[in-house]
C-alpha cells in the first residue's frame, strides 16, 4: 500500500467527530432563540459524528508510521472534508439551500477568509450564523498548529522560517512535539478569544454578537452577524476589534512567550517589527488620504483608517466603511496590503511578512552581488543566516503565488467579472481576506459571481490557506508514483 | 579617480554625435514636404553634435580600462542623455512645446515603448514625426547590442542566459567581441527594416508611412504616423506588420544564424518554441473570444486577434482595434501578455520568455523537491544546466520587477489614475508596450496624466528597458563607495 490509509482514516475520523460535536454547540443557541433549526443541526451533527466514528473504527490498529506524503494528503483532505461536512448545517436547515453557495461559504469559513455569498446576513437563523462564525474559529485553531508545527516538518514554502520561533515550546519527538505545541497555542487562542468577548460585552455588545465577533476576529476570518459588518459599532468596539485583529495577525508562538513573561522575543522579532512598521506607515498614509479627500474629522478618519488597514493586512476583512469608495488610490493601497498580509504562524493568510523580508533582502543582496561578483553575502534574519534552500523555496513560493493569482484573474474575468473585480476578488480569496474590489468589494458580496467562479474562488481560498505547495505537491504525477 | 571619466566622455560623445547626425536625416523630409522645421532640426543637430564633439575632445587620451561600474553608468547615462538631446527637435520646432511631454515622448521613443502624449498625431510636421519614429529605430539598435553583448558581461538579471545564444558570432576579446557582434546584429536589423519597407510599399502604403512603420515595427516600438495606428490599413498590411512584430520579438542572434543558413538553432531554441507556443495559444483564445462576443467574421476576428496578440507580446503596441472594448476578459488577457513579453536578445521589453521558463521550471522543481528532500534536480535549458547563481538572479529580477510594478501603480493611483488605468499604464510602460488599459488604453493617450505621473512613467520605461538592475545598482550606496 502506498499510503498509510488506516492512519488517514483514524486521524480524519477524529477531526470529523470533533467537527460534529462542535455543531452541537449551536443547539443551545437554537433553543434560546426558539429557532426551528434544531432538527437540522442535530441531523448534521449525527451524520458527521457517525461517519467520523466509522472512519475511526476502520483506522483502528494501524501503524503510526507517518511519511511526508501522508502529511500532504492528510492536511489537504482534512480541510476539504471539514468543509464538506461543514456544509450540512447550512443545507439541512435550508438557510443556504444552494450547494455551491453552501460550499463557498463553508470553505470561506474554515479557511478564515470571510468572503460571503449572503447579501442579507441578518435574515439567517442565529444558530446557523453561530455555526458560520464557529467554522472560522475551528479553521483558525487548525491553521496555527499547521503553520507552526506541521508545515515546517513538511518543508513547505519556507515555513522552516516560522518554526524557528517555536523553539523553546516543544519537545523533540515528533508526535509529542505537535501535541505539546498545539496545546500551548490553543491555550493562547482560547484565552484571547475570551478576553475579546469580555471587552466587547463590557462595551455594550450583546453576548451573542460578542461571542461571534470574537471568534471571527481572533481567527482573522471576518464573518459578521450584521449586514453592515462593524460599521454601526461604537468607536470603543471598533478599536477593540482593531487591536484583536492585529493580535490575530501575530505569530502565536511569540504570543505564547509573551504570556509566559518573555516579551523580548516578540519585540526583538524582525518579522513582528516589520509588521508593526508597515501597519504604522499604512495607517498614517490612509488617515491623511481620508482627511484629504473627505471632510471626516481626525478621530473618525484615524479610526476608519487604522481599522481597515488592520482588517486587510491581517486578512480579516471586517469593514467599518466602504474604503473603495473613498478614492481609487486607496483601492490600490488596500489591494497591495492584501499581498503584504501579516505574520507567519498567525491565523492570517497571504504571502506573510517573513517571506517579504526574505524576498526584499535577497533582491537587495543580488543587486549588491552585481557589483562584487565573487563575494558571498549571506541573508540574515533575527541574527541567523537563512539557508539557501529556504531562500530558494520562498522565491519559488512567490512565483507560484503570482502564477496562481494571474491564472485566477483570467478565469474569473472569463466568467464575467470586470478587470478590477477579478483582480480584487482573486487577491482577496487567495490571501484569505474576504471582500475584494469592485463588484465583489466591501459594499457587496460574492452572490452574483458565476457558479463556476465560486468553485474556482473556493479552490483559491484552499490553495492560499494551505500555503499552495501542500496542494500543488499532490497535483504532481510524482506524488502518486510508487517509490 | 573612481570612474574612468575620459572614457565615459569619449563614448557618450560618440553617441551624441551619431544622434545629432541622425537628426539631419529628418531634413530631406522637411524639404520634401516644405515644412518650416528646417531651422529647428538644424539647430538641434548642431547643438547635439557640438556637445558630442566637445565631450570627445575632453575624453581624448583616456585609457581603455573599462570596469564593471563604468559599464552600468555608461549604459544608463547613454539612454538618459540620448533622450535629453532627443527632445530638442520636438522643443525647438514647437511641435511638442511642453518639456515634460517632450521628455515623455522621447524616452518612450528611445526605450521603444511607444506610449504617446499626442492626441492628434497627424497635426505634427512629417519631419518631426519622422524623428519620432527614428528614436524607436535608434533605441532598437541600441537594445539588441545591449542585451546580447553588453548586459551579459555585467551579469544583469540572468542575461547570461541570452549570451549563450550569441556564441559562434563573436570573437573572444572584449572590445572586438562587442564591435563584431554589434555589426552582425545591425546587419540583420537594417536588412529586416528594409524588407518590411518594401513589402509595405508593395502593399500600397506610401513611402513615408512605409519607412516610419517599418522603423517602429522592427524596434517593437509602436509609434504610428496615423491617429488610428494601423486600424485603417489594409488586411495585407496588417498581416505584414504582424509578421515583422513577431520577428522583432525574436532573438536577433538567432535571426543572424537563420540568415547564415542555420535555421536549426532558431527552431530548436527552447525560448523561441515557448514564444511560438504562447503566441499560438493566445491567438486561438482571442480569436474565439472575439467571435463569441462580437459578430465579426472569422477572417477579421483572426486578423485582429493575431495582430493584437503580436503587438502586446512583442511589446510593440500598435493597434488595429480597441481590444479593451471587446470584453473585460480580453483586457486581462492582454494585461497578462504584457508580463509575458517576447524573447530575450530581441527589441522587446518586459520580463522575457526565457525568464518565465526559468521561473516555471524552478517552481516545478521546487515542488518536486518537497517530495524528495535530499535529491538535487538541476534546472536544464536547451540541454544545458543553468547555474544556480543565474537562477537566483532571475528570481531576484522577478521580485524586483513586481516590486517596481506595485510601487508604480500606487504612485500613479495617487496622482489620479483609477485602479485599472494605473495597473494597465504602469504595466505597459514598465514592459515598454505603450498603450495600457482604461484611461490610458489604446483608444486614448497619456496626455491627461498628471505631469508628475509622466515623469514617473518615463522612469519606469527606462527601468524596464535597461533590465532594472542596471539602474538599481547605481542607486545603491555601494556603487558610489570607494573600492
Amino acid at each position: 500500500m502506498r499510503f498509510n490509509l488506516k492512519l488517514h482514516a483514524s486521524f480524519l475520523g477524529l477531526l470529523w467527530i470533533i467537527n460534529g460535536l462542535l455543531m452541537l454547540a449551536c443547539l443551545p443557541v437554537a433553543w434560546y432563540y426558539a429557532e426551528d433549526t434544531v432538527m437540522a443541526l442535530a441531523a448534521a451533527a449525527t451524520i458527521t459524528v457517525a461517519i467520523g466514528a466509522a472512519a475511526r473504527s476502520y483506522g483502528r490498529g494501524g501503524t503510526k508510521d507517518l511519511r511526508r506524503r501522508d502529511g500532504f494528503l492528510i492536511v489537504t483532505l482534512g480541510w476539504l472534508s471539514m468543509s464538506l461536512f461543514g456544509c450540512l448545517p447550512f443545507l439541512l436547515s435550508g438557510a443556504i439551500a444552494d450547494p455551491t453557495d453552501a460550499w463557498f461559504e463553508t470553505v470561506s469559513g474554515f479557511t478564515t477568509t470571510g468572503a460571503t455569498i449572503l447579501n442579507d446576513i441578518e435574515v439567517l437563523p442565529k444558530s446557523i450564523l453561530f455555526w458560520r462564525s464557529l467554522t472560522h474559529w475551528i479553521g483558525g485553531m487548525g491553521i496555527i498548529v499547521l503553520a507552526i508545527a506541521i508545515l515546517p516538518l513538511l518543508g513547505i514554502g519556507g515555513t522552516e522560517l516560522f518554526a524557528a520561533e517555536a523553539s523553546g515550546l516543544s519537545t523533540d519527538k515528533l508526535h509529542p512535539r505537535i501535541t505539546g505545541t498545539a496545546k500551548r497555542l490553543w491555550f493562547v487562542y482560547v484565552l484571547l478569544t475570551g478576553i475579546e468577548m469580555v471587552l466587547l460585552y463590557l462595551g455594550g455588545m450583546g453576548v451573542y454578537d460578542a461571542v461571534n465577533h470574537s471568534m471571527s476576529t481572533i481567527s482573522t476570518g471576518g464573518f459578521s452577524t450584521k449586514n453592515t459588518s462593524l460599521a454601526d459599532a461604537t468607536p470603543y468596539i471598533q478599536y477593540v476589534v482593531t487591536v484583536f485583529m492585529m493580535v490575530g495577525g501575530t505569530n502565536f508562538a511569540l504570543l505564547y512567550l509573551l504570556f509566559k513573561g518573555r516579551p523580548g522575543r516578540l519585540f526583538r522579532n524582525e518579522e513582528f517589527r516589520t509588521y508593526a512598521l508597515i501597519f504604522g506607515l499604512a495607517t498614517v498614509l490612509v488617515t491623511l488620504t481620508v482627511l484629504w479627500v473627505t471632510d471626516t474629522g481626525l478621530e473618525k478618519a484615524f479610526r476608519h483608517a487604522v481599522f481597515q488597514v488592520a482588517a486587510i493586512m491581517t486578512t480579516t476583512g471586517f469593514t467599518t466603511a466602504d474604503y473603495t469608495a473613498w478614492t481609487p488610490f486607496l483601492s490600490l493601497v488596500f489591494l497591495l496590503l492584501m499581498f503584504v498580509s501579516a505574520c507567519a504562524g498567525s491565523t492570517a493568510g497571504g504571502l506573510k511578512i517573513v517571506r517579504h523580508v526574505v524576498l526584499f533582502k535577497n533582491t537587495f543582496l543580488e543587486i549588491k552581488r552585481q557589483l562584487y561578483r565573487s563575494a558571498v553575502f549571506p541573508l540574515r534574519m533575527n541574527g541567523r543566516t537563512v539557508p539557501s534552500n529556504v531562500i530558494s523555496n520562498v522565491l519559488a513560493f512567490f512565483v507560484a503565488y503570482m502564477m496562481v493569482f494571474a491564472i485566477g484573474t483570467v478565469v474569473l474575468a472569463f466568467l464575467g467579472l470586470d478587470t478590477e473585480s477579478a483582480i480584487g476578488g482573486v487577491a482577496a480569496c487567495l490571501s484569505n481576506v474576504g471582500p475584494g474590489l469592485g463588484s465583489v468589494g466591501p459594499s457587496s458580496s460574492y452572490a452574483e459571481v458565476h457558479d463556476a467562479g465560486k468553485w474556482v474562488l473556493s479552490v483559491l481560498m484552499l490553495l492560499g490557506r494551505l500555503e499552495l505547495f501542500t496542494i500543488l505537491v499532490i497535483l504532481t504525477p510524482h506524488f502518486w508514483r510508487r517509490i
